[in-house]
């Protein structure tokens, strides 16, 4: 339990602080924010309870979209991106999760949209490091690089986090995104204390009619989370171990009860010897 | 055009004599062939139909499924895929499409399931060779991994073909599956001779609610045709270029009509200069 997180997108339908509250409740010590769950109870109060609840932050979903042509659209990016980092380091959080953004409408120049991305990331960096936040690259799996994100290996990840400094930029090990990959292992070896977040969830079939939506509790599906954890800490992670779901059944669960799922498979899925 | 070869699915609804006729008709001088449409004609029927109709049998689809436990399991898998290659033989192509197979029922052992697909390709490459057809491993988009093929890379594809001689052992470069690739280029230059077929279509969105059919025709989604044909081209690759589409609707079109779009798009998007 001292390891495990509640990314808030899990209970979907809980406010921040009825999040933070069901944290409390279930003994759960960490939460990962979400920037909308944040603006709608208001910043400082979101600090402010997650503060007194004791709770740590382990992240900040989310930053990134820097895919954009244009110099407009390019500047806009780049003032979100500030913005969050902001709410990041007021928030308590180390962690910014980046997504960093599909293939612009109509383009299918992915080469010149993932060198967009690395050039945006150079702006971001410094500033980053002004907040003490980490931006945490997440590559995102290959079925969402169209639409989501053209990060799609964590080797990919690694080669745009490694022209940054550390401290300042690092990259998000995910479970669903990144279990198919072959060298997965080794590149989980290679980030070492790249690794700014573990985030867990699992890869369940069939997919829903929006794919975005189709992950499942740990132990649903198909990935070996011993494994993957063993990696994942051999590599020297030592942080936190953020449970993070998109499923439209388990939004429509109560609260309560995905957390003790959530708590149940922590132990028989992911921390078990 | 003189490259260019109807992989019969596209055309599903066609009998194989129907989608000889088709090819005929429309003056496409080659065609990549299922077992399912085969078998349904008769073996020597078929080879005889294409032969006296002046086509190339560009590949068999499909061999594979090598991922299953058990001796018995093993047994059969090697059965099926000897008389997949005898077939192969008898059509007169030397191109034997391998889709591998997913994880067994229940499996969680991803490593261990890609060891048996190597050892399985050990005891039929000989085989292959003895026939003069190849083994074409297929990477699948990695959203298939669980259920299909555990090979999910170009690069893991090689790694596997590279063990055995090149004419025994080759590799699939479909743009479906491999286009969102970080490595791509670099792969499909380190592949060279390995490549045994080149197989387009369009990654379009959505996904259908059955993701296997969410396949577009060239030009309608996010792929860079131009640029993926000429990374294959570089490689020294000068085969056929084949069109294989799994989606409903285009089934449910008239087949000359999609023969027309298909070459029409052949030179829209993937030969133009």
């Amino acid at each position: 339990m001292n390891r495990l997180s509640l990314n808030q997108i899990t209970t979907k339908h809980w406010t921040l602080p009825q999040a933070v509250q069901g944290c409390v409740n279930a003994g759960i010590p960490a939460i990962g924010l979400w920037r909308d769950k944040v603006a709608e109870t208001g910043l400082a109060e979101s600090a402010r309870l997650v503060r007194d609840a004791g709770l740590t932050v382990s992240s900040l979903c989310r930053g990134g979209f820097l895919t954009a042509t244009g110099a407009g659209s390019r500047q806009a990016a780049l003032a979100e991106n500030l913005r969050a980092l902001e709410e990041a380091a007021e928030l308590g959080t180390d962690t910014l999760v980046m997504v960093v953004g599909g293939l612009p409408d109509g383009s299918r120049d992915l080469t010149g949209t993932r060198a967009r991305v690395a050039e945006l990331l150079a702006e971001l960096a410094p500033h980053a490091g002004d907040f003490g936040v980490r931006l945490a690259i997440e590559p995102l799996h290959p079925m969402f690089c169209a639409d989501r994100a053209v990060v799609s290996t964590l080797a990919q990840a690694l080669d745009l986090a490694e022209q940054f400094p550390t401290e300042q930029v690092g990259v998000v090990v995910d479970s669903y995104h990144t279990w198919w990959d072959p060298q997965l292992a080794q590149q989980i070896a290679r980030a070492a204390d790249r690794i700014a977040a573990y985030q867990v969830c699992d890869w369940t079939l069939p997919l829903p009619p929006d794919t975005l939506l189709g992950r499942g509790h740990v132990g649903d599906g198909h990935i070996d989370f011993r494994t993957l954890t063993h990696h994942v800490t051999a590599a020297g992670y030592t942080g936190w171990i953020e449970v993070e779901i998109f499923n439209e059944q388990i939004w429509n669960t109560p609260g309560d009860q995905t957390l003790r799922t959530m708590i149940e498979r922590h132990h028989t899925h992911v921390v078990a010897p």
